[in-house]
């Protein structure tokens, strides 16, 4: 098995620096194009069989380290009750929002396998079809972006709802919050009962918040998450499940990111590797941190970005190599699947 | 004359730290709601006496140190030859779009006073009716930013066209670039000629780039228009202009800022004042930064946050408060009124 990957979760030494792509399964490949003919998005996540065929499809295709479930972070979220469409001109929407007790109240933690029990099934059928190549990764939205979605009914500019709830009704927040961490604990535990041997958690909008805002607002309900699953996992003997956090635009949150417990850092590429790792600890493993946009580069060029990387992430305990957001859809795949190469044979293979 | 603002920018001692807010003229102010009923956005823009009118109303409302020119970023894009129009779902749509060397050969350097008099014009209404109050702000969008929008043909999401021609016709940037600081730097010399006391640069979209990329594609062009308004002045003998330069999302870049020249850096909310202060070195200047929705709180909450920021401000050489982006629509004015109360009264006055 390719274990290279959960070595590097870990901080254990490796031959060469795994490498996973955001959005890997995605619109940039002309094979996930050909499924998506066929279905609409949402049906293609809650079709195990497809699911598994998406995901899968840029292991063949790309020769990455790590498979990562092929979902969206708001399954769990029409789970809890609300209503959830994808629409091509505007993104999610998420029906009605919550913005008062009522909207609150409505809404479930739900039993993951019995509202969810697709993403279980697409995780069983990937263990069994990987057949162990590469391990799969599961992953859920963080509780605080889980929550700008609810609020805001969809994608946001300013988060302004979400911030108007945070700072008049901190209690409603709380409760809402409360709810959520429940939910995403619970379907994290599932997504690992089901064989995920890692888990992402994306905080893509935490870097909407000041240092002092994301400590109180967001972070201790992923510190929250984190030390839930290790004891759980201790409780069942069910060895060490690496946790990576992710956050947009961390630049100015480090410092308070580095004590929720995470093994894994993901970094986005406004910061660079080694400034991230001085500010989180010479004890952190980080992830990332390619500008997607540099995919659009000449090949040369894209090489001295990955040079340039991978002597940064050289000061950290550990590296793995990925984009510091998801793919973008027109990305030529010729120069994903030459990126890969680079980082394997730059860093040792 | 209240030359609070201007002796903070030069980091003199102040009897208490000035504060001007981003976008004080602005929709969250019925007496400018009044104003915009009669005209549109690019028309106000243009009609030098309703311009005066608005940029004065927030001295006399909120009790601002400083006055800003109303004005728009794109105003100067116009008058390279571009059609630049506001419609309000999208905000500004600039076209045709500059993505080949075509759109380019098509734009101008403008004359300032030929093309953009009415601005200039402004100014000399506003400097004659402040009369000497508070000191007149002119500003500019910074080039890379500028550029953006003219690339992309009004705002965007990932900048992928921006990038895209950045990464594969680096050529055409640079020509554009050039094209654009030129304009910028002529247009930001008539200002002052027509009495602008100080200016900023707005580079909100800077923060998309890696710190490289900001340093090669965004930063150099910041450079050359400080310091060749610096030399002309000083070859006037026309005394010190503050110049402030401004970026969105600064965590991963204030290494980088720092070498451009600027007497004072705007910071947004995202880092604590204190962290930039250290990282830009002890002889920067700050603006900054209380987050926007911050002015949703209660009356005490803003409180603790002025108190907060004052107090980490005090390890920079000089503070100028302000928020860390833009005052948003639906700010309630009077807790406005409140924070320049408050930052005066906390910081001494």
């Amino acid at each position: 098995m390719n274990d290279v990957f959960l070595k590097a979760c870990r901080g254990e030494a490796v031959p060469y620096t795994p490498v996973w792509i955001m959005r890997q399964a995605g619109r940039y490949l002309q094979q996930y194009q050909a499924v998506r003919r066929k279905v609409d998005f949402l049906t293609l996540c809650k079709t195990p069989e497809l699911a598994a065929e998406v995901t899968i499809q840029p292991v063949d295709i790309l020769g990455v380290d790590a498979a990562i479930l092929f979902s969206d972070i708001l399954i769990p979220v029409e789970a809890m009750g609300m209503e959830l469409e994808f629409i091509d001109s505007r993104g999610p929407v998420l029906s009605p929002p919550v913005r008062d007790e009522d909207s609150l109240n409505r809404l479930s933690v739900p039993d993951p396998e019995e509202k969810t029990g697709f993403v279980m099934q697409t995780i069983r059928i990937l263990r069994k079809e990987l057949q162990d190549r590469v391990p799969l990764i599961g992953f859920s939205g963080a509780p605080f972006t889980t929550a700008t979605y609810m609020i805001e009914g969809g994608t946001s500019k300013n988060f302004l709802n979400t911030k108007k709830m945070i700072f008049r009704s901190p209690e409603l927040y709380a409760a809402l919050m409360e709810k959520i961490t429940r939910t995403i604990t619970a379907y994290l535990k599932a997504q690992i009962e089901a064989g995920a041997q890692a888990v992402q958690l994306f905080d893509t909008w935490g870097g909407i918040f000041s240092p002092a805002d994301f400590r109180e607002y967001a972070l201790p309900y992923v510190t929250g998450i984190i030390s839930e699953l290790r004891g759980w996992l201790e409780s069942r003997n069910a060895g060490h499940v690496p946790v990576i956090y992710y956050v947009g635009e961390t630049g100015g949150l480090l410092e308070e990111i580095r004590s929720c417990g995470a093994d894994v850092y993901g970094i986005d590429w406004r910061i660079n590797l080694d400034d991230a790792a001085r500010r989180l600890g010479s004890d952190a493993v980080v992830q990332g941190n390619l500008d997607p946009a540099a995919l659009f580069l000449p090949r040369h060029g894209i090489e001295g970005r990955v040079r340039d990387i991978l002597g940064r992430a050289s000061s950290a305990r550990g590296h793995i190599f990925n984009l510091g957001h998801g793919v973008l859809p027109e990305t030529p795949p010729e120069n994903v699947i030459a990126l890969v190469e680079m980082v394997h044979h730059l860093s040792g293979e």
